[in-house]
């Protein structure tokens, strides 16, 4: 298998070149915009390694690896502008830089170009490609739909939340794995061993995020730390503490009470709620969560029939993904 | 050929037994919503006309008609959004009926079954079937963005609102035409004469439409009759009546007083802009205009090599676009 860095490099490179379109510039400037502000590429990443994790040749890959994170970002665009966030990787949302009918719009143009790129493809498994695709698409709808169902809801259950971020975060991840892989020739069933390993590595990366956005080190966190807290956002975290809290009426009352404050000091709220979260050991019991959903993925890599090196690697690249501080 | 009633209730039958999904509501009761709105259902319409046109099996325009028909809504669904409209087809818009986040998410949700949609097409000409839907949807984008910069500035020649139009409404039609052509099994040149003539009627088609909002017979028409001018919309009528009242001082300043009025009854503006149109004779022009796409469009038929009857056919049917009232 070739490195990370390699893969890296040729997705980067293939960025760099391409080309989303010229006029109307209100179109395709905020494209280019979005798709210039970095990020870890962890999905491209995910195609080329699941291509390479079967057949080496992974020349196959790069069209798909565009388009998923084309799909990404394009589902970036839109949540920013339905969650009125200002800032995305510390720069200016799309929405926020142009205004709300460009940020519709342009990401209605993304997602066409994510198809479009897919469709260059020249694979004989396109339309299960395309399948895939789709698939995963409709349901990351579905997911940033009970995320916004959540947020008016007042009692969400760990397994309503465990759903949600399966479909708007983790599926993406398994999605971008077994297009790699059927790129790369995998039998169906392999295809989806990779998938169900890329979900359950989503789910914790996805708990990672909620641990981190309160957790991490304010200086390498690219969005506003304690954001989830400030917005009542409805985090494993969250509705963990108010489950635990069920049972202790002063910590019960202090939870509500920020979180129903109609006015409140941002700081002072961040260190309250986490103060809570600490008491409860929330922290812990999230990392545990976590580790069970990573544990879980490596399962499905168990079956499949290729060399022992092969899965480290990969096992390897999950495991980095699990202690990063971004 | 089968007859248009026959095309259109293959396409209701199939529209009735359509399911977009049912969890979360919100993400899927807007899509069936809006598609149950009804409307003329013109392009998968053609998408079987076109069909025929070449070869009588038109069981497998089914799919890719459907599809046509998801995106066409999808982009009103999206664009009453970003133009703010309360009503589509006298019926409350997606926006309006539950809210802007919604509208945003269940567009494009519906984006995505409709290349679902099209995918569910067998056929050999998939990747090209992909690439006209995609090359076509991508022009709508185009098309609004450019008709959205023309709200905000002041000068639009005749030949920008041609080509807006274009890209926003005729290429659809071009589009739906050709995919048809294909499915029956079209060569590529016959296919894309389809498509020319297909794009004329469009052109043809929206100046149609420029037209009946202001003299359509109110109690057919399903949109705020004068809508176009009580919002300044740059139709045809208003750029052709802004560039002959150049050398009309006295109206000049009429029109313009009326356009930059920051406060009118709306009535009253409808009236007095319609009598300038009057007097000007914008409506005749326009129907010039109209007509001349309308026969540019019927030199593309000429050598199609299908029998005489058929291009009748297809004739007699955009002849009777060009006389709607609604």
């Amino acid at each position: 298998m070739q490195t990370i860095t390699s893969y890296q490099q040729q997705i980067e490179d293939a960025l760099k070149n391409k080309k989303y379109g010229s006029d109307p510039k209100e179109l395709y400037d905020p494209i280019s915009y979005i798709m210039s502000l970095g990020g870890k590429r962890l999905r491209p990443l995910l195609v080329f390694m699941a291509c390479d994790f079967f057949d080496g040749n992974t020349s196959k890959a790069i069209h798909p690896a565009l388009a998923i994170e084309l799909f990404h970002n394009f589902t970036l665009l839109h949540d920013d502008l339905m969650d009125k966030a200002p800032l995305r990787r510390n720069q200016s949302t799309v929405h926020e830089k142009w205004n709300n009918n460009i940020a519709i719009l342009s990401g209605d143009a993304m997602m066409v170009r994510a198809y479009q790129e897919l469709c260059m493809s020249k694979s004989n498994s396109l339309p299960q490609l395309l399948d895939i695709f789709s698939d995963t698409a409709i349901k990351v709808c579905e997911g940033q739909q009970y995320d916004m169902n959540y947020e008016t809801i007042s009692k969400v259950s760990i397994p309503q939340y465990i759903k949600m971020i399966e479909l708007k975060t983790a599926v993406l991840l398994g999605g971008a794995l077994k297009i790699g892989a059927l790129l790369g020739d995998a039998s169906e069933e392999n295809a989806q061993r990779l998938y169900d390993f890329g979900k359950n590595i989503g789910l914790a990366f996805q708990l990672q995020d909620d641990i981190l956005d309160v957790y991490a080190d304010a200086s390498k966190f690219g969005k506003q730390k304690g954001g989830d807290i400030i917005a009542n956002k409805k985090t494993y975290l969250l509705l963990k503490a108010l489950e635990m809290v069920e049972g202790n009426r002063f910590m019960k009352e202090e939870l509500h009470q920020w979180i129903n404050a109609p006015h409140f000091d941002a700081e002072e709220k961040v260190i309250a709620v986490t103060n809570i979260y600490n008491f409860l050991n929330v922290k812990e019991l999230a990392q545990n969560e976590m580790q069970k959903y990573f544990e879980l993925s490596l399962t499905y890599l168990k079956d499949i029939p290729v060399t022992a090196s092969k899965k480290e690697a990969l096992i390897a690249f999950a495991e980095s993904l699990m202690v990063r501080e971004v």
